[in-house]
């Protein structure tokens, strides 16, 4: 086999076969494919496709590069959720807990934000204390005990597409339905939850443009999965707008515990549908029952409860996360009604006061962020606060475009 | 400008300008963009194709990388021609010849042979004492005195053309009509003649597979060339068959000399027809007297004077060409007559005997070759030779496929 035939093989739109992707991948990892050849691959798989057998061929490829934790085998009712990436998104730190103290087991592998993206160990490394990486044995022990656990991406898990998805990221090819779903898939089929919940974002911002693609894409994941005999069930958003009124890290760890706590809001009814899906998907319950329990894990308590059980199996210190003293209200110009609020101007904001990594060198401030006073639909008068600003330096520059993404 | 949007543009199948192209080759050339990114935005503009706005800016990108020799401002009639490969092609050593003892004026620089194609510098080295590398002052001289130089490609010229077709060739990214354009027309105007014809081949040896790809590249130098004020005319050509009988290293360089000798055959014919094209082009003659000169260059000696002039001027003893003295004739196994002589199976042959570099690591012995004692339409008896093999060890492994490529 030789890998320039390889390469002719997919620019000239043919199928690959096992041995074909395992030949190019698998050099790839054992650097006897340089990145140079590995790129164009790439690019051709980009721009013509894979079918879903060779994406069945590469999400196994991937997947049998790394260890497998099989936590289906090791206990019962295990579950896992994904999403695609979204804009105050911070429904894993509520899910996960609402589903402990449900019966429920989560074990969940989490990446950190790039760009504008948030990511959920950056979110969790706010909370001083709270250890992100767990061993093999530390997690599936967690899990067993306490029922949630949320950890980095562990390097024994997929370390094949640890290498691709940097490689990806850098060459212009990450925007690839077979490449993004065997790079989900194999990292969930690593783990082995036996139901799987993914949320497929799409929209300007996510890396899924329109409706099509992301049903595209769910197509992909639901039959990854069967393959697998994984049952896998897809939510397709829209995510034009920030999922919670809170954007940042240590703002969203809050905002998860206002939401544990009670807290009616937009987040608390993603959360209990999703948490509700899960229910149906494991427990094959009505959904009426699904979503009266999934609420119920919040009005009791009880989630919270798993909340503060799951930080400090971690170590973390929940009263010690800290949110900036330095705050600017940002007043409304005229009276209106909030028409809009774009997902990626918001997120776009939150990167300018530090929010996020713009590249690999920054460091993330946790302590600043945005708090959104109104949300669609609410009506607002002149000089009424829009939203907090939490700054750790009150010169930072700011505009008036830089608050263009509310609409009213 | 950022190199990942530039990648993405094109594969989204967006039109690059010409900073964004001059931002990635000569970042690429400056060692600012790495391989990897550069493989990855070749793979998209072998597959999305470029415009041939896209490709003037890619030529004129690649032109101004190096040294530029504009002889068509230092002498008159400067003539230039390439063939995109062939079997047994040695046209370049008769035609420069040709053209040197009309008044033409021909520089040309040439490559070396890798995989089954030939190269006429290797064909040149295998001239005892041939110097390859002209200085430009070197070559300058001796076109204006000789009429005629041959010499390997020059470093000063077109540097960017010389990394991105190293990178091509090991990416599968050699097949696109614009990078071949761009990379043939860059070095062309580098040199500055004033007419130029190029041998277009398609086949399923040659990157041209078809006669429509091979239609549209015609198009595209022309175009090229007349953005620069150069006339550029192109001859198509199926290269199905060997050019001419010879196929190897010394065995090329004997049998053009045998064509300057007066011998008839489709060589001559060939040789014929290029320089009658360029003496239409560069002198008005009618097609008509421009055959009758270019034949009488043959058949007088004169054009024979000057390649002998032309290897003396470049150090080589055309005395010293030594083919091998072992030699194996291949018989015919019936009666029959000759239907076809496939090009890539006598290529292969003579590779098998040792003529070409399959490696850059490989040596080529210049002693070995074929020379096939049949053509297209010969009747042939059974044990008659077919061809003669000059090889350097009688126990190369033969069996009767490597014959196949003759059918009759």
């Amino acid at each position: 086999m030789n890998i320039i035939d390889i390469i002719t093989k997919k620019k000239n739109n043919e199928e690959l076969n096992y041995e074909e992707l395992s030949y190019a991948f698998n050099g790839y990892l054992n650097k006897q494919i340089p990145d140079y050849q590995m790129s164009s691959l790439l690019m051709a798989i980009v721009i013509n496709g894979m079918n879903l057998k060779e994406t069945i061929s590469l999400t196994d490829i991937f997947l049998k590069s790394g260890d497998q934790y099989n936590l289906r085998e090791k206990m019962d009712n295990v579950v896992d959720k994904h999403s695609t990436g979204g804009v105050g998104d911070t429904t894993t730190l509520i899910i996960g807990p609402m589903c402990a103290s449900l019966g429920l087991k989560m074990a969940k592998m989490s990446g950190r934000g790039l760009g504008f993206t948030g990511g959920t160990i950056d979110k969790l490394e706010s909370i001083p204390g709270f250890r992100v990486n767990l061993s093999k044995n530390e997690l599936i022990e967690q899990v067993s005990k306490v029922g949630f656990a949320n950890c980095a991406q562990s390097d024994d898990l997929t370390p094949l597409d640890k290498v691709i998805y940097a490689l990806r990221d850098v060459t212009g090819t990450t925007e690839s339905i077979p490449l993004i779903a065997s790079s989900i898939m194999s990292k969930k089929i690593a783990l082995g939850a036996e139901n799987i919940l993914i949320d497929v974002k799409y929209g300007s911002g996510a890396l899924m443009k329109t409706k099509e693609d992301a049903e595209t894409l769910s197509d992909y994941l639901k039959k990854i999965g069967a393959y697998y005999e994984i049952k896998v069930e897809c939510l397709i958003d829209n995510m034009s707008n920030p999922l919670s009124q809170a954007i940042g890290n240590a703002i969203e760890v809050i905002e998860a515990i206002n939401v544990l706590r009670g807290k009616k809001c937009q987040l608390r009814d993603t959360c209990i549908e999703i948490v509700a899906k899960l229910l149906v998907m494991s427990e094959g319950l009505s959904e009426f029952e699904a979503v009266k329990l999934a609420a119920g894990s919040l009005d009791s308590g009880k989630a919270l409860n798993k909340f503060m059980e799951f930080v400090a199996h971690q170590g973390g210190n929940i009263e010690d996360v800290y949110l900036s003293e330095k705050r600017i209200e940002v007043k409304a110009k005229h009276d209106g009604v909030i028409k809009n609020i774009d997902a990626l101007g918001a997120a776009r904001l939150a990167a300018k006061l530090g929010a996020s990594k713009m590249t690999l060198d920054d460091t993330i401030d946790y302590s600043v962020g945005i708090y959104l006073k109104k949300v669609k639909g609410d009506s607002v008068k002149q000089e009424e606060p829009l939203m907090t600003l939490y700054v750790n330096n009150y010169n930072v520059e700011l505009n008036d475009e830089d608050f263009d993404f509310i609409e009213y």
